[in-house]
């Protein structure tokens, strides 16, 4: 049995981590960390759990924690775990970083759009960005895995292939994406109301969002040059999903024709076929959340439209799964060499 | 590998079947039945099992489905399998009905409710009621069970043990219950589109509603008596989940005295202590269907009130599983003498 | 123009107030009060009187206010205004109280079910209670309004003609009621996040919540005689509305008989037949919370069920609107002598 | 008393006029048209109306309606009214066409596009886009009004003084627009249930949307050039709504500098600052449908990304209000000669 440690056990993405953790075969929780919470009853607070997580939540006492657990989950604010991270926690458990410290290469570029300070950047280089169809054989080898945002997986699958095979044109990349309310957390803001959210939507972060430095980066490798895109997310009324509609000007075939979509399904073929947990969808259907719902899966498809020259690409997946909670089992599975799906062979939930 | 029929899958509680019935490790699916989907691939209908369930709906052929199933679940309309049973179908597949059509041991009582005529009133005496914490016994050793419907499942668990104990006065229950718009099914009404249920709550078949005959049948076993109880169903704004919230007049002890709360958990514990899908959950804590969603589980609890020397009952569930399709595996798994949670491990979905 | 002052303006009810008053065309709104909001635009906050309302929000100070008002209408926390009224203010403008402090005459009751000191018990005397199908003519004259609580506007506009008649036995009146979320108003909570209310219905405040006293104070008032209720408040995922189901038996008549549909009938009408704001529903017509969204209306009927001797009555309204704002803009209308439908004109607004 | 029939008034778009007619205190509405409802009480379909339209729905009789009406509203399925019009109903009535029919000037553009043939082009040159704000003195001369559509409303407004001012490359604009489900109409589809929608956002008609043209062929009238966009409607779990988030690269200043903030708001000045209708928002706060439901608003507001050069515009209406029915009573004001806001004077609802 693998000892699973939770810091941030209470946030949505931690508590999807417990379910997850709880319903796999080959790991057994011995810490449900939670600050404000600390002492009292898990399943006081996620009620779901009640009789099948009898534990207390426990304080952050991370080193207490690295000698109990062989791999710790951090689903904590951003700059907690580059604060307190030291060699030595790396050589006695292995970390799966659900926030962004250790996801951006380039500690300036985190510094720019976190407004943060960067508490550890000596290990920014053995890090590996944890989005296991991009860099599977990395992540079986690492200590630290740097687990990617909600957005930025929907939003690199989505486009990955068109852009790995110079199908588009790199600058004309624009990302509109539509989340779920459970990605803006369970802190108790106004904003975040029922009363403000439902019945509503607005874009929000416009031309400032903290993923897109990161979706440049990696699609930045997939090109092969620096990659600038527009990302704008909304904040859509329901409890889980996000979607992506990804808009990209093809790049003309040497005859002057437009990519066709035999050509441009070929391509998402190349990447996805093999794939278990990404799903390209037949011809002319559209992703959607709903048939993602509490699965680890992402939908993906794409429409050329002659007119514009432009490819509308689109990909769907569950945040706290895909885009989160299940991309970190993933991880955790290739770590301790288990089929990658242990433990996430849910089908999604519907209605 | 028990080889499983469904006929109905296409609505939204033969669509659940299919998806447990997917993740059964002792199940493989042999028939997707669908009148309407005939022919087309079933997941194109329901867009959650691409990739998963890769077969084609097939349209209603009894006969050849008893040659092919071990067992059949008729996710049907009232009369469907009433209609067409034949000794012949029972002698070769067992039958698991989520219709009401051998639910009433009344037939007069079925077709004053039901305003059909009962065509196979001849198999009444051998169906059992199929609500696993009632009836295990009987269940395993049934050819045809007749699932319990999603409200009396819910009303008759949280109300039994006060009404077996006989701490409750009969006449004076009064259930006031709460559904989720999955139990309105898929069929494309004015009333249950999108705009006509949001932002909406509203009760509907006042003192008419047909799950009311089922209830007072099953209370009236636990009470050693005929039962008759007020019963409102309500239709809220929310895909999954019931919840009950039943009211009752307490029977003073002989000392003139209120049963104590102390009393009335010990009557829960009594009978659910050992139950697996029955979480009695702590003093003080309501139910609420969001902590069940996705489950099996049915959560109850209590209050008793003093001033009206009443107890108000609380129970919720999930009108999709326990309220049908995982009701129906529960039945299957006695059946042929699996765990009775075999498929069902599923800790509840939240958010 | 009537100078209007509200404290509490940036709570729901506030801003309800704000949006009718502004559209009231005898009404200048003079004061803008809010605490958390002191010196921000008005506007910056609610945004949808972006242009419309371009002041800012004022922090409390009654002394001033009073010299500029001529109706303060107070959407404050319980007790606040209880702890600042003098005679000096009466004398110099009117009082509109959104809060519960007025509305209980007996002081020892609102202190036990508030937990609250009543800090200025001298005023309970003169106080009205504010609901205007009940006590028009005593508004009219009044300089302290206590403005109901939504529940028991719709608990007791829905019971009200069958216990003024006689038709129900007092002691088995049952309120079951379900609210939509805006009632539980905009504090930063937890509980009352998007993602915590969605996907889920559950009961609170179980055989304590603070609107029984008030319910049973005014229908004792009906039946002339003290009288306890059952009431049950829920919480439903939708924005705005109130529906009450209530169970009562039916009293028989001398023969024997229960009273007929036409008698009930009779009574909704002889009490509401000429009320603008209550519309009796045609026969087998659900009230439905949708129906009577954004306006002043109450919708009720009822259901006799002949098997139990029971009634089933039902109202509806929007909470935010007959159940506090639009109900004090009423009472503001008949203490200044105005039309009683004044800046109330509304439809409902569906979907 | 403008006497004002409507055909079509038991959908949405219908109902909202019927709705927004009811409060408008210059106008009379003689007829309620419905097909499927002929002879049907209104109040009994739209309940909402219960006590204030006690009218019953009339069949389509075009020929009687032109004799008793001084203005129709044709709140019809695309085809119908082009497949009626005479000379003679329009020397009879003004008619303000809630459908398509003629909308765009070029029919085989029409035809292309809705598949459709049209059958009374000769009114085509007559006929007078009817948004408002755009089109003022030649709505007031007209006797035919194309009301436009929805998403074309909030798409033309949202970048039309860009689009006017030459600040944006025509061929770089993408919009990407959200809709609330009323928009989908009242017809009984599987698609459009509660359970279909509700948790879950998708994508649909990409690269195909009948809107498309008619924002081109508008915005081509403000560019002097033909225009191509790309444009992709998503549906949203929301009742109203409509929210526009469009992007386009900003043309250059002759110093090869970016077009200001303060250069792209003056123009949005320059075109909307009298009009009541039309809010800009102040920097930085981004549109959302809440601040705009049950009014006839439009907000709009915009951000520059000097990253990528582009401008970020963004617009959010009503789709039943200013998205339908109450831009056609804006137009009957035009053709009366009334202020342009009578019977329009709502603020938005919220929450």
């Amino acid at each position: 049995m693998i000892k699973a440690g939770i810091i941030g056990a209470t946030g949505y993405a931690g508590a999807e981590l417990a379910r997850i953790l709880y319903g796999h075969k080959d790991v057994e929780i011995v810490w449900l960390g939670s600050r404000s919470y600390a002492d009292k009853k898990y399943a006081s607070i996620y009620q779901n759990m009640s009789g099948l997580l009898e534990d207390n939540c426990q304080d952050e006492q991370l080193e207490a924690l690295v000698e109990q657990a062989d791999v710790i989950f951090t689903a904590t604010p951003q700059g907690y775990l580059a604060s307190v991270m030291k060699e030595e926690y790396l050589r006695k458990a292995k970390f799966i970083d659900l926030s962004a410290d250790y996801r951006i290469k380039d500690v300036s570029v985190y510094e720019r759009w976190y407004q943060i300070e960067h508490k550890s950047p000596e290990f920014l280089g053995e890090a590996v960005y944890g989005l296991c169809e991009l860099n599977r054989e990395k992540i079986r080898q690492a200590r630290l895995v740097a687990n990617p945002g909600c957005y930025t997986t929907c939003s690199i699958l989505t486009a990955w292939p068109l852009v790995k095979e110079g199908l588009i044109v790199p600058q004309t990349l624009i990302i509109d994406a539509k989340s779920g309310t459970s990605g803006a957390g369970r802190g108790a803001k106004t904003d975040n109301l029922y009363c403000e959210v439902n019945e509503n939507i607005k874009a929000y972060g416009v031309a400032s969002h903290r993923h897109t430095p990161e979706i440049e980066e990696q699609l930045g490798y997939g090109a092969g040059e620096p990659f600038t895109i527009s990302f704008t997310p909304h904040l859509v009324p329901m409890n889980r999903g996000i979607l992506v509609t990804a808009y990209a000007s093809l790049v003309r075939n040497d005859d002057g024709s437009l990519p066709s979509e035999e050509q441009i399904r070929a391509a998402y073929e190349k990447y996805y076929k093999t794939e278990t947990f990404v799903r390209i969808l037949e011809p002319g259907v559209c992703p959607q959340t709903r048939w993602v719902e509490g699965s680890n899966y992402v939908d993906v498809n794409f429409k050329t439209d002659q007119r514009t020259g432009r490819v509308i690409m689109m990909g769907a997946l569950d945040n706290l799964v895909k885009g989160a909670a299940g991309a970190a089992v993933q991880n955790m599975n290739l770590l301790y060499g288990l089929p990658e799906s242990s433990g996430l062979e849910y089908a999604p939930l519907f209605p």
